[in-house]
């Protein structure tokens, strides 16, 4: 499999952490969406990634849809969901707050980036978003005493939440203070010195 | 189960839709992401829709992870993926693109809402990937002889495609032409006259 998109990109990165986890080889190409755009249009029409190239050449775009097809390879005991109910879907609620509030910093980053006059409604929401989703995600892994979110073993949740963090603190300045989420702060700190998440990083670079 | 959001969202709908054909009863909140905002906030900090409340009141967001979510309480037989590979992860990635579109039709629905002066970048890119992806689809499409995407019975792709395309259209003028996507057009006459897809439906109101 080829995974396309650099990993600067909490979306790409969340990918590429799993592909490692998984044990599953993989080749990376860290293109850009905009510089790249011209090598990415003809795999994906929407010029997004991740972008992952499967082996038998057809091509898949989404994250979520990505890591789901991921875990269909996987026999279940190397799943990166938790086994049984409820937390598998207290797990999906954790990595649709934090996937989603990376999206409202993608949103919050391009609104800056490209407008001379920003629209105060839409940057104050995207703020209110990404501040009120920490705080619930805080006060969550804050009440679990485990080493991961949900056990001992690493899964979805746990990377999605640092993997989102990082891209925040990373691409908005002065928007997110980690000092304010306690918990997340431990949770991030202990993650990012793992060797995946070391080996599967890049620093933040603004599209030109 | 609740389902929270207006079914003029595609998100919204592709939720409600499967929600019928799996024959799993719910309650819909058509509330509004502005409006409701207080109401929607204390369930999802994102304030996003859809959100769906289960029947333990954990909240599930994201409609990727709600769908995997009700994919995992229904037996393998009434799946609206396709059983077996390569179709089924062609089905993901025909979701990835119609999703992928859709949002950005919201992306470029509030630069123009929200903005006296548009980005022209943001305005162009959005304008590209929504029809370059359209092209893609259509194409796809056109190349099969099924009564559905991937067969005879109606699958994810099938209401990813036809919820995207008509939020698209409704929201926002004389982008699409949907006489370019003959395929689309085809594919989403007939779902739109199915039973279902008339009761889960709005025509989209713009946000006050």
């Amino acid at each position: 499999m080829i995974l396309i998109g650099q990993y600067d990109s909490s979306f790409v990165r969340r990918v590429g952490i799993a592909l490692k986890l998984y044990d599953m080889p993989f080749r990376h190409l860290p293109w850009s969406v905009f510089s790249d755009a011209h090598k990415i249009r003809p795999l994906n029409p929407l010029t997004r990634v991740p972008t992952l190239i499967l082996d038998d050449e057809d091509v898949l775009v989404d994250s979520h849809l990505i890591i789901g097809y991921l875990e269909s390879l996987v026999p279940v005991e190397r799943s990166l969901w938790p086994a049984a109910e409820p937390d598998r879907h207290r797990a999906l609620r954790v990595v649709g707050l934090a996937t989603g509030l990376a999206d409202k910093a993608v949103s919050l980053f391009y609104e800056q980036q490209l407008h001379e006059l920003v629209s105060p409604v839409w940057v104050e929401r995207c703020r209110g978003q990404i501040s009120a989703a920490l705080s619930v995600l805080d006060e969550d892994r804050a009440g679990r005493r485990s080493t991961n979110w949900f056990g001992n073993s690493i899964g979805h949740a746990d990377i999605a939440v640092a993997c989102a963090i990082r891209h925040v603190t990373e691409s908005l300045h002065g928007v997110v203070a980690m000092q304010d989420y306690p918990a997340l702060h431990a949770h991030c700190e202990r993650l990012e010195a793992m060797p995946v998440f070391r080996e599967i990083s890049q620093p933040f670079i603004p599209p030109a």
